[in-house]
């Protein structure tokens, strides 16, 4: 084990990102110290890299950030006993307190105290990274290490499709980012009838399409017409609203067909300047779920379900794999909108 | 039976209503016609009443309205087979296609075709009125008018609070007209462990005390504060909304806890200016349900439950009770905010 | 219109029987006229042939039996709005009574007075059928006849599978006649990590690869260790039980996990001689569901979501297509075992 | 704190329990060490005591035994942070694992390595009992001793009362031990429309009437026809089972109606001789649910807001108090159906 490792710091509340020689990680009683093989970027990282408001208000640098990996188990705690050296794992971001109401009530994933890493505590844009034991989830050992990292966002879609069925059915995913376009994937995977799939970006509806979205809208149209006019006049039984757009959302609520649900994954920047409850909600019987992180961990046992049984394959949207070193570009890329998701690898590219 | 009989009259696209002698209603061959014994008065029966704008784009006059009715069977068309003559019943005031989507998968109360008695054909607001017997409920013989009469609207609060499971819970309910009176005495037959009422009306809120609440909050103060510091800062469980007001919305939005669920009944008059839906459900991961009509008849049999069996006493919101003749004063009391529930007696009040 | 039709008889109270020509059926007010052109034979049509005991106690000859069919409507009674001569279309063939408690409740697969076509009324094994024009289902004109009229007994899968959700799931499918095959394959479609297909008939076996099965068991060895042992000792996520076969219910349950969910279609002949409901239910918070019939309508939307859209292919099933003259040649490949499902066609194969 | 302490132990594989003298149980890391208030005592203690196959195949003595207690915190491990030295507490009896597969997705009640305070670990028949401090559950300083103890118990009859809403039906009760007539008050607290109870021991039938049940039914007697017969021959809506007996679980179905909901919290000790599964279960598309231990830790709360909020009031099943020296009385009692539960003082009885 080295003494020093290479890690992308956030060095002071300013813009950038510095990469670092810094000391390993110290390890907890209940920890496990990880060799990171890969990381990926989440639009989180993006928000800390430029430094906007919202991170502004969040982050307490210096930091490593970064949340997304996976990794080789080299150390373990002295009270760690359900995961051992040697272990491929990747990580669950949020570590929660396990005793806030939520927490007692198999709800983690709203944890009241919830710690993110990368965010409160050093990341994984390291060469090594310390986790709680009990947020590790161990691989398969041929899965490929971007997709076991991506693993973690491809939970976020996982929790947002699985809020409701979607076999049979007519899915709107509106917004292909890196988690619609998983969401694309699960829809697919599930069975859906038809997975209508919308974006700005004509390149991510192509990949869209080769996720399996059967009809492809750009979103600066009338989404909700093209939508009924695909399905008799009913609109969709599943709006997945990846977006966070104000218009996204209006349009996806009145492509909904009455009695339909909605799972709500995108966050809008700001509140609605102005929401047809009535319209949208009420008078239609709609069911709204909002999501946040994942299921702890059925949501970890359905990805698995997913990912490594070959139902979902994920690789298209890994569009970039690269040496951490090349953060820079990495973050540039993805800021351009030229990138999907970056794999960045710490120790090697092997 | 009377050729003739008195009726209240839309007479024409303008304010108020008239008195008018007018022939029984035909049968249908799938009808029942009823002697009305009661009829109460909805918001809805106040806005024709007024000719507000929803009624001046929906109504063709001339109408009789009114939709909340009992009476007894006094005829049934040639091919009624399940409702006799001498029944006693209340009725269920959507009329829904059977064919539609929602209507074929045990979800009419959003029907895509319905026709509201008393809207889209005439209403109750007479001594005679004629339903599809598929619409008529029957009612336990001793059953007093008013309350038999009430269970239309009452469907709709046992819609609202049934969306969810209320024992054991703390419960919000925001707005106490009648309907949101009703919820709170359905949250208090279902052992919600606490019911938080809110209203600007202080006589509505010693209703809603009468009727089970435990808190009473004046929705002019900080609601969201009150449910919180009563709650060890976790929030409600479920929230109730009846009142449709903006303010209320975001008021109840945010006294809910974290997992919690929102029922929403209110329709706001125009679209929320201003709505967080990132704060209000995304992040806390919220389930929202709204709320149209009564589940046919789920619904029915639930309030059954609750009234027949004596677990829910509504008789206190039915504040007034007149002959048909005094309607005026009838609308004019509820206009004023004085009366709750008004019950008219077509056929006399013994 | 011929004056005359063809059609298979149960012409007494014995084993057999016979195709004879005889008027074509009255027509309704409520009902449609329908041309056949493929139906499909049940087990239940077997059960009738034999005339087992069961047959004796239920049906009153002479009779027309068959209930799964497709054909072309060719007149309408006189109150029929929402079904139109030259609709082509499938049945539902559980005429329910609309007026139960079940039926008032969105549950008319539970009706308790239903009436089956083929079993209460004359049947489709016929050139001419008539059904209430509710029971009609529109097809597209596409859809081969034979795959058409197997959507009735597909629903019935649909029904078992739906109950629960199957994507990412393992599941174990204990019965591989028609319509556990069917449910192979709609697992399949729905996403399922990995589906195990149990049998006796080996034939069976290998149609239930071709429909998406991942692991064949012989039904006569151990099915729950080898469940076990491919699921890291932890179980199967859901039983979908579909023999009716008392060993292989035990198997099945003891082959579910802790907290897995079964749903129960096979219908045992005989009250089960040894369950061990502490075991298999109680102490593994298992959730169990018995199916019967089909929602009405949901499943056929689920079905047509399957079926129509290409998701589930179920033309390997239906194994023999014959003339309907040919129907005891038809009935002793069923009852061979050599058969899977047969399709006849009363009015020509074209 | 005193050095040694009193407690009752199995001392041998063999009949009988003795009083002893012994130390202070060691304190864990995570560990806290309780003061006993009062314990309460479950059958399973019977069990013990007569030392039954069960007992025998399960213990292995010495064994300090008894499981449902409540008490003071008097001492805090290194590790603990939640529990505080001085708070009152009760203790969810079942120490889960927390990494198998339930444990992770919010199902621990149904913990694949769950080891039972008194059966696996020295248990609370004693002054002084330690347990880790995620089984601590905080009760109000005011919450009698006895029925706080109860509680554990009492969320057993929560977890199955609340398996399905009970708020409007007509809910059957078979078995009015102890948690039996707990499942009764909840079922009143709850808003029931209707309780049927059944038990052969007219006193419980007695005590189930003081707890809300309307109907009392002699378990001799013919159960389904009394149910049938009070509900127009519908059945009952929701059916807990909590006697095990094999007449009662067939008497239970058979009065369930079509689409009822069945939860099953008694344990037959063998398989069912014979069990209709198609007439009960799958003809009338019954959903059954297994009840085993508490959701973890949602029981809890529901317990909470019935038991705290006097939604439900168990004192009147808690039949007999007494100190901890007097257990054998208190056995035999208990034993001979005279003590419904008993309560014992290990530390006074003020």
């Amino acid at each position: 084990m080295n003494e020093t490792m290479l890690a992308i710091v956030k060095p002071a509340a300013a813009p950038g990102a510095r990469l670092e020689r810094m000391p390993l990680p110290p390890i907890g009683a209940r920890d496990v110290l990880v060799r990171v093989r890969a990381a990926t970027i989440c639009g989180t990282d993006l928000h800390i890299y430029k430094w906007d408001t919202w991170a502004q208000s969040r982050l307490r640098p210096p930091l490593v950030f970064g949340h997304e990996f996976c990794g080789d188990v080299i150390a373990v705690g002295d009270e760690v006993e359900t995961v051992n050296v040697g272990d491929y794992i990747s990580a669950e971001s949020h570590i929660v307190c396990g005793h806030c109401y939520p927490c007692r009530t198999g709800a983690s994933h709203i944890c009241r105290n919830v710690k993110i890493i990368g965010i409160d505590r050093q990341g994984c844009f390291a060469q090594y990274v310390t986790i709680p034991a009990t947020n590790a989830w161990r691989n398969d050992p041929g899965l490929p290490a971007a997709i076991a990292s991506a693993q973690e966002p491809f939970g976020n879609a996982v929790h947002t499709a699985f809020a409701t069925t979607l076999t049979a059915k007519r899915v709107l995913i509106t917004g292909c980012g890196p988690i619609g376009l998983f969401a694309v994937g699960i829809a697919a995977a599930a069975g859906a009838e038809r997975i209508f799939a919308t974006d700005v970006n004509m390149r991510r509806l192509d990949l869209a399409r080769t996720m399996g979205a059967t009809d492809l809208i750009d979103a600066r149209e009338d989404v909700a017409a093209a939508v009924l006019a695909a399905t008799d006049g009913e609109g969709a039984d599943v709006l997945l609203e990846m977006s966070g757009n104000a218009q996204a959302i209006n349009q996806g609520f009145t492509a909904l067909r009455y009695g339909g649900f909605a799972s709500l994954l995108g966050l809008p920047g700001r509140p609605l300047p102005s929401f047809d409850l009535a319209t949208h909600i009420v008078f239609k019987g709609v069911t709204v779920y909002g999501v946040s992180g994942r299921k702890m961990f059925e949501t970890w046992y359905q990805t698995r379900g997913l990912i490594q049984s070959g139902k979902v394959d994920i690789s298209p949207i890994i569009s970039h794999h690269m040496p951490l070193e090349d953060y820079e570009q990495a973050f540039e890329l993805m800021l351009s909108g030229a990138a999907d998701k970056v794999a960045l690898y710490p120790n090697g590219m092997s």
